[in-house]
């Protein structure tokens, strides 16, 4: 038996932890209502009238802006909340809580059962896929897009139509088709539900005529005869799903002969870190990892990627590094002859 | 628009944010699958091993430990991870975490949708009844059960029907029949699947002959026969369903009618604060506060309570403080002629 004095260092730190797990969640509401934009730009919010404005019930949204003040994301004068000393850091990354307190939430409250090996058959844990599509959304935006863009900036060719694998939302596909007038978009993805919702936002913007959307596991979908139009492909926050490694090998190989004439694939990822001390992790590497973990994903770490392009058939030409998200990357491929 | 600049001590603070809504989980599944147990006998706990001998997902059960590592609950020394700083609390607090993480872990999820009115009608949100009694079980071992057995001690009557309201698991009215032979209980509570365990653990106890179990809201229940032989009345961690004010003071005065031979009535339950800075709040109270704001249901105060008991036909003889759980508290009641 440990017997440990508990002193009041320890109170404070492990009423931290517990008041984290709240303001995670609050974090993750008050960016779907709002607050946090309304934060973002006026530096303060008055409880009162932001329930009232909003028709949100007054001592819960006043509850939720008391957990962002215990992590200091806000400061309480009263009834108004102003920035706080973390603020910044926590709209940045608002994106990464969301993914893991709304989008996760089920997978990681399963935690006892998803752990057991006799319970780990079939369709043995639950996420909420429109959920994590709405967080991917942004964290495409802040993490991988200032990389993507660059990359479609330096391409040397003119392309006429991209596919992108694990499309989710469809937003890439949106933003390109606004980018490059008369280009066409294809969308692929596992989730029908997810591509319910890109649909009929594709619709709303006037693009239903120039992206279509076809439910698809990209590991193992059959030749279309559309595939052979496409000079570009794109993927981003999918490709762990190709390992292990001769899974990905096979897959890397299976689209070079499903999409002959791809003049460039762009593969966006977080890779797995190794070797950070559990303390010093940054956001969103522990729930990422330990998510994979339990959803039984294998996620490759940058050197493993590194090292099966050549084996798949595909080159890289450039490597982008992402510096908002640890560990992450854009890989520019090009097929091997 | 704020443009605050992001220092390493509000990306650390951020990520440790993030980090601590995982590691919230982590003790919870920890704890249910025997891991914090481990720790707490032997001070350390080999992740192969642990996995192996009972049977779980390896990579999740390292993730699972490096999450409470993280958190400074446990130290990483490769495969072997040994009690940390924070273990002691950690391990004195974890059925708080229990409730919060796996217990109440829906509602906190949909705060979005909870809070806002129009969704606030009908059973508007979820929570894991039977986890929500298991947390309770040890909630009541660790904060309530040394005050109330001092006041089962210090009765100076000898009793033979105690009543428990709100008994869920059923565990309190076990004990006292395991201390008192010759007595017998009563378990009322709303929850019919919280009920049916209580009744199976009763029946393996032995018990099942002493003990019965009836489905009740006992807010508005009806008198029952045996009511009459109940000398002794119990409620702990559920008296505040009892509020707002004017209905605490009917569902008072109803009890004082339906058990007309109630000698003391031990009433325990945690209060909410006020005045507390938010980064101030100690352990559970914030989520316990925040859950039933959203829940919709009122929490009384110390001094509300206090104030409450002549009008709803009882006399405060005793007043336990408990010093384990912020403004938590036994009172011991006694009916006003
Ligand atoms: C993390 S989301 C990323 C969505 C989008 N690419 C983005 O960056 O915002 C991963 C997407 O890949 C999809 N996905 C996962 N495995 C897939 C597979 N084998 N085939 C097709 N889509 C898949 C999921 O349904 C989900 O929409
Ligand atoms: C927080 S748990 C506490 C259980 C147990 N008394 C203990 O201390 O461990 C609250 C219990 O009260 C029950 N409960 C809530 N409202 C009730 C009501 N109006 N009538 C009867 N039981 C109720 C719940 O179903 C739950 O089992």
């Amino acid at each position: 038996m440990t017997t440990q004095v508990i002193n009041e260092a320890q109170r404070r730190a492990t009423a931290d932890i517990f008041n984290s797990a709240v303001a995670s969640w609050a974090i993750s509401a008050a960016w779907e209502l709002g607050a946090l934009d309304e934060l973002n730009q006026h530096g303060k919010l008055d409880a009162e009238e932001f329930a009232a404005a909003n028709d949100l019930h007054p001592a819960s949204t006043v509850g939720m802006l008391v957990a962002l003040a215990s992590v200091r994301a806000v400061e309480r004068q009263g009834n108004l909340f102003v920035v706080g000393e973390n603020f910044a850091e926590v709209f940045r990354t608002k994106s990464f809580f969301h993914w893991l307190s709304r989008g996760c939430s089920d997978l990681f409250t399963d935690m006892p059962d998803v752990l057991r090996n006799e319970k780990r058959v079939g369709d043995y844990y639950r996420r909420d896929a429109p959920a994590i599509s709405f967080a991917c959304r942004d964290i495409n935006a802040m993490c991988f897009d200032p990389a993507f863009w660059t990359a479609m900036e330096g391409l040397d060719f003119t392309f006429t139509r991209v596919a992108d694998m694990g499309c989710g939302s469809g937003e890439r596909l949106r933003q390109i088709a606004q980018r490059y007038p008369g280009t066409r978009g294809l969308g692929l993805d596992i989730a029908a539900n997810s591509l319910e919702v890109a649909r009929a936002d594709t619709e709303k913007a006037g693009l239903g005529d120039r992206i279509a959307f076809v439910t698809a596991d990209v590991r193992s979908m059959e030749p279309r005869p559309d595939f052979a139009d496409v000079d570009l492909l794109t993927c981003f926050m999918m490709g762990h799903d190709f390992w292990p490694r001769d899974n990905c090998v096979a897959t890397l190989r299976r689209l070079r002969d499903l999409f002959p004439n791809v003049k460039r694939f762009l593969l966006g990822d977080a890779t797995r870190t190794s070797d950070i001390a559990p303390t010093e992790v940054p956001v969103f590497t522990l729930g990422f990892e330990l998510g994979h973990d339990m959803m039984g994903v294998y996620l490759p770490t940058m050197d493993e990627w590194d090292g099966v392009f050549p084996d798949g058939g595909w080159r890289c030409v450039r490597k982008h590094l992402i510096t908002s998200l640890t560990a992450s990357v854009v890989f520019e491929l090009e097929r091997l002859p």
